[in-house]
């Protein structure tokens, strides 16, 4: 996938992101396309707003979408590098492609995934790096809360 | 932990699986103790059940424990093998243990999470591999979807 293309998928994840933020969440947001290029779902991360530590953005992308036969094909699209836990998710379940708006405020399991043959395009979208560069810095122990650390 | 402890965590474990088949669902039972022993949470794979795919057990567990501070000295009974996908969870979390009721018929993630140093304690338990035998044997189509297989 190009560019140009991850791009424009990445809008519906930022805009789960800012709605999250605007809730007084943790601004991470997340969409599922199938292969055809139609969203399946999209998410946000819950932990603040349901009080729910499962719900990283990716998941309830993944959740939102309901059962799914395969996942072939399909593209995870997420604001910022997946963690452990949803890299896992992307393995196990077979998503075909990830794209990341940025990892550089967090770095996950992206570079495993490559390894395991998931296509990874990272992006080094500005509006993703402020958003969590200046939640972290307002935020440092939820945001701590969030990866476990 | 020595064996006869765990096999006596993962009695809830197996009481979780018992009650997902009972409802129609998929058998795999998990619960999540703190450091001090105390439960924190338990769960069941709900995709039947909610028609939700990322509630496998160990999700569900986790889930049900709410927000906490630190996973440092707990530990994580499960009926079976933990996928990729949960893990995941174990590793991000910093969950300190795994004790898994059987990993025959289904191998997952667990050697990779000892390898970076969580504590695995593998039981051989021959009603987690009647239960899941079974049910595969019954559900083919159901378990792949699980598994994204």
């Amino acid at each position: 996938m190009g560019r140009t293309e991850a791009h424009g998928l990445l809008g519906t994840a930022l805009a789960e992101a800012r709605a999250g933020l605007a809730e007084g969440g943790i601004p991470i947001g997340a969409a599922l396309y199938g292969a055809d290029g139609v969203p399946l779902g999209r998410g946000r991360n819950r932990r603040v707003q349901d009080g729910d530590p499962s719900m990283h953005a990716e998941t309830a992308a993944f959740r939102a979408a309901g059962r799914q036969r395969t996942y072939r094909g399909t593209t995870m699209v997420t604001t910022l590098s997946p963690c452990w836990y949803c890299s896992g998710l992307v393995r196990q379940f077979g998503i075909s492609r990830v794209v990341i708006g940025e990892a550089v405020t967090f770095r996950g399991g992206h570079d495993w995934l490559a390894e395991h043959g998931v296509e990874i395009v990272l992006l080094d979208d500005p509006e993703c790096v402020a958003l969590m560069r200046d939640f972290i810095e307002k935020n440092p122990a939820l945001w701590n809360e969030d990866i476990g650390a």
